[in-house]
């Protein structure tokens, strides 16, 4: 018997016919209901990586076998770990494995792992035969709290990130807390980055419970990070329902990252952590908008403390000047036409989209800002 | 100065905020009116293929400039010809063009050619930056009364057709008649194909018009041209607006389709054109229709009649025993868990899905087909 899973919530993503649930709680991995619901089809694909599959693969099979009501065709599919990895060869593989398995259009993907599985799996299932359906396993505390919600999927390309994807909803999001207890702490900070970020961009409340509750996050205390989690994807869920393709205020969830991608992408994917990026990347965007006179130096202050104590970098890498900055800039997605666009705080819990800093003011602001 | 398009028409596909028009006449290719309001944007990506280029790249060219209200950024992608040049790989290559032009969201890329050409870009488009505009410009006659119109675009896999895609529409769709003047005939009987399906699934007034004026069709008489092109696409058009993802009823336009895909995917891509396939496939539906006892001895005969006389073949290669087809068929994005569906006819005009012929009964029909 394994044992019963702890109290869990769910939230819902409100996407009228392509909303979905997601299961927040310790154990989940185990519980058949947060998966059987939500499996199309009799053909499931489960898709993870070198680094996840001892842990939870064994588990999570047997979790789906007890769970289904009629026989299933579960295969598996383990593929190297890393953001190096992110790339349209690695989804030609899953497709590969679905086609020689024979599944056809009413079948499951599942994604067991962090970010980039996710991505992976999700553009996979989005243009198998135009569209298959796939439930989001997450496992690193940055997949449970961002890329699992939202349905943006993607991979990278040599000239920039997450340039090839769809966006394209998953049935059900299952987050077992449990699964943080083998993460490094690196990667925990890592996460930690976009909770801040939700913090900064909608929330001031929220902002200064994670002041408060920092050490207990990164002590991994299970009732802090569900806290901490749920209400973190209560404001993408919100975000999302209202602008699910990012025509308008979705865009805000990209606070820092305008920045962190360039950084990401100079530095070589895997170097830097997404969210070490995001980490650095915010502070630059406070720094700016102090600089624009939109936040106060009290405030930018307190934004690259909160950042600082999840343990991330606030300097920017000193291999990169302003040109190495800029270049990267003009490739990112939000950009319309050719002005460079940058989410900015108007205060704390407020952002806001602004294309508006004079180009000189920006090259002679990531010029001077500080580097390590 | 470039001779005055003839009068032209346009029909729309209605389909809420993605319905767009469908312009159909001759000269089309110098109508700037037709191209500028739907370009999004000032970067522009035409992509076409080798064959095409000499005959139309500079014209088209020349009318985007013409037409522009603003500065445009065009540039060209010039791709290999043929079926088998339909895979991820060519895709791969227009997405590093535009990485490398800098190319951000607000972006429109042009399909200039055949299916191959249309459902690659589209996908390029489906899946750059998570989602481009596109142009469709059909040069064959498959293309314009086809792949152009209903949004399915996508690549092939070596295990089989059309495997990789998304849904994913376009602002408009061009069709210049003029550029069928260039078309081998061996490649307009192929476009044939998908006309008289429309007939058989839809219209038995339409296909009693074929059977009139088949002769001039196959003599590119213009008038007729037009007639069966706008006859085609309006078709098309309202069985894609019932049912855009192919959850019903757009099934239908799957007749020939299961038997034709599991013929090119076995004789390998570009030996049987796609409409030689489709051809095949319908006689062969039209027979297995009879077979059921859905369609008279009759009327299988004059089904047969109109497509030999649109010079397309009605006897399967000679080197596919049953076996071989149906491994090909269960592979078939319609099937829905382990059933072969098939599209077959109820009368002249009328057309089902159905999953109901016994497995032996399938196998043993197509073991006993004529081959050549």
């Amino acid at each position: 018997m394994t044992r019963a899973a702890s109290p869990s919530r769910t939230l819902n993503v409100e996407l009228g016919e392509r909303s979905y649930p997601i299961h927040i709680g310790t154990g989940l991995l185990d519980e058949p209901t947060c998966f059987a619901p939500y499996i199309v089809g009799t053909q499931v694909m489960v898709v993870t990586n070198e680094t996840i599959a001892p842990h939870y693969l064994k588990r999570l099979l047997a979790t789906l076998e007890k769970g289904a009501s009629r026989p299933l065709d579960v295969r598996s599919v383990i593929l190297p770990d890393g953001e190096q990895y992110k790339s349209i060869a690695q989804v030609e593989h899953i497709w590969d494995a679905l086609l020689e398995a024979g599944f056809n259009r009413r079948c499951t993907l599942i994604a067991l792992g962090g970010g980039v599985i996710g991505d992976m799996v999700g553009f996979a299932a989005a243009a198998y035969q135009r569209g298959v359906a796939f439930i989001q396993v997450p496992t690193t505390l940055l997949s449970q709290v961002d890329s699992s919600v939202g349905g943006k999927t993607g991979v990278n390309h040599p000239l920039g990130k997450n340039m090839i994807g769809a966006f394209w909803q998953p049935k059900a999001v299952v987050v077992d807390i449990a699964s943080l207890a083998s993460l490094p702490a690196r990667e925990l900070s890592a996460g930690l980055a976009e909770v801040v970020k939700y913090g900064l961009i909608r929330d001031i409340a929220f902002l200064a419970w994670l002041e408060e509750h920092m050490a207990a996050l990164r002590a991994l205390d299970e009732a802090a990070l569900a806290e901490a989690i749920a209400r973190s994807c209560e404001i993408k869920a919100e975000i999302v329902a209202a602008d699910e393709t990012e025509q308008g205020v979705r865009a805000l969830l990209n606070l820092g990252h305008t920045f962190g991608h360039a950084i990401e992408a100079h530095q070589g994917y895997g170097n830097w952590l997404h969210g070490e990026a995001v980490g650095a990347g915010m502070a630059m965007a406070a720094s700016l908008s102090h600089q624009r006179g939109w936040l106060s130096a009290a405030d930018r202050d307190r934004a690259h403390a909160v950042i600082e104590r999840a343990g991330l970098p606030l300097a920017a890498p000193a291999n990169m000047d302003s040109a190495a900055f800029l270049a990267r800039m003009r490739l990112d997605k939000k950009n319309l036409d050719t002005h460079i666009r940058l989410i900015l705080l108007t205060a704390l819990g407020e952002a806001c989209i602004s294309d508006t800093t004079p180009p000189d003011q920006l090259d002679a602001f990531i010029e001077a800002y500080p580097r390590r």
